[in-house]
């Protein structure tokens, strides 16, 4: 009820005024852009003015996208009714948050728990997985039907923050929103492809080196791995690159904890944690003052390579 | 029209029969054991006697299905009134085919285009994503209301015939009666790592043996890997560790085609070739003496590594 009391509200200001800036977090991912670009056609087909304010560090995967181009940031010595904000929890998240001074309401849309309600209005829903399905509810609201450049920019959002369904936030609710969504027969298997089989040459090499260096301890209940710089410049590879590598140790049957380790420069090493059923290594990470949840954690340790694996391991050697 | 017609003949053998025989096809996969499963839940409600035929030669990680264990071949000397095969084609795939004999009908359930209707009523729907579509469109029929186990047989027959739900043949009407599967509230996250994101160690040390190995030809158009008896061996790997190994090439940036060769035996190659867009490899792999489709083919071939790899290339280099 509160929530149809709140989309009421949005529905409201939306037609009670004239010129909306859109924006949202840094880095903005599928479900940033697949929200920002939906909400932006629905107001134009509501014959708004609208303007975007949105960071361009996004991937190059996301170029298919209808509007993607139309995504820029002209919004110089300009007034606007009404900022609304998606998919951000906070204002030091929201990408030039000071361009909200120069609108007269703001309007904040997200499904972050974190949610600081730093709007006019907040409708935050975390039930939602993505929010991108409130976007879709919001379209249901004002009646507006859907087109099938609308169904890609929420199919991508959905399909961006289930981690294509898989995550436990998908529910019943998100596979019936993909279905309306799926009504318009767009090609979803190549957005599914773009967005999560596709990957760069050195990210695969990456890999590679990844599984070369693991090492198994404790009947194979830890697999620890390392990336030196030098791996990676040889490889021609970026340090972005790394990210999710220490999944692979995670998804190996029979595997408790997954150690990833980066050097990021000389006697420095970045250290993550990933656990699968019951070893808490937010305590581990926090042992060696880094942080983190109970299956996903890190630190940053100084010294010797050998030294730190040896640590690390005997901790380890505590818990599982 | 059609369908509706042939699930009432179905209803109405169920209805007037009282033995069932269920069987699928050999190496039954996730969509044979769900589907199975859920018509054996569906026959008991309705006070049938159930008996499966099914080959055990399946993977551990379907060990979570209700019933997985009833899965016993105990059908000596037995005669049916009905056998029902689900998910096979024709009856060369199908496990134990022999046992047919001793049923008095034979009700054939499948999605297959290639289905040879070898039933005495034969329902294949090809527009179906999965055999398990079909049983869930039975189960309405019936009116039985599901329960969660046949909710979590079915949801693991969908998520595995559909790549979970990344296939083009995920539709509108999949994820209509996904979300209807998921009002039962079981963790269809964990299904679907156990499924698609938990390997095996000598699993994931052959993808890095594949990634070591892996050369690029024409500007990374062209990505090939070789994996030889010996390096197989060394991982304590098996021969199927090597499945889908081939997609490593194809899902690179730039890749147009992935070329994959295991040693089978001193001088005895299997190529597998794999192309992203508009190299037809099924016309290749032909003139190699193999065969296949346009975006998925393969061969044997006879003779020298490097001559084989040299003679692939040289034939690459005119379509690519």
């Amino acid at each position: 009820m509160m929530k149809t009391k709140t989309i009421k509200e949005i529905k409201t200001i939306i037609n009670n005024n004239n010129s909306f800036l859109i924006t949202s977090h840094y880095s903005p991912d599928g479900d940033a852009l697949g929200s920002v670009i939906a909400l932006g056609l629905l107001l134009k087909k509501l014959h708004k003015e609208v303007f975007y304010h949105i960071d361009r560090a996004f991937a190059d995967k996301y170029s298919f996208l209808t509007d993607i181009e139309d995504l820029k940031n002209n919004i110089d010595h300009q007034k606007f009714d009404v900022g609304i904000c998606l998919d951000c929890g906070d204002l030091n998240h929201l990408f030039g948050s000071e361009a909200l001074d120069r609108c007269s309401k703001i309007v904040n849309i997200d499904h972050h728990k974190s949610n600081t309600l730093f709007g006019t209005v907040n409708y935050v829903d975390i039930e939602a997985s993505a929010t991108g399905e409130i976007i879709y509810e919001l379209l249901e609201h004002f009646k507006i039907s859907l087109n099938i450049e609308m169904a890609i920019a929420l199919y991508t959002a959905i399909v961006t923050d289930t981690g294509n369904f898989k995550y436990s936030n998908t529910t019943s609710k998100t596979h019936l929103i993909v279905s309306n969504l799926l009504r318009h027969s767009f090609k979803h298997w190549e957005i599914n492809k773009k967005l999560f089989d596709e990957h760069k040459k050195t990210k695969i090499l990456l890999m590679g080196e990844t599984i070369k260096n693991l090492n198994f301890y404790f009947d194979g209940k830890i697999a620890l791995s390392i990336l030196t710089q030098a791996e990676i410049k040889e490889l021609g590879a970026l340090d972005e690159d790394v990210e999710g590598l220490i999944n692979i140790g995670r998804d190996i049957s029979g595997v408790e904890v997954s150690v990833f380790i980066k050097e990021t420069k000389p006697s420095e090493y970045k250290v993550g944690f990933r656990s699968n059923n019951y070893v808490d290594v937010g305590e581990i990470a926090l042992e060696l003052g880094g942080g983190g949840h109970s299956r996903a954690a890190g630190c940053t340790i100084l010294g010797n390579k050998d030294e730190i694996i040896n640590n690390i391991i005997n901790i380890l050697s505590k818990k599982i």
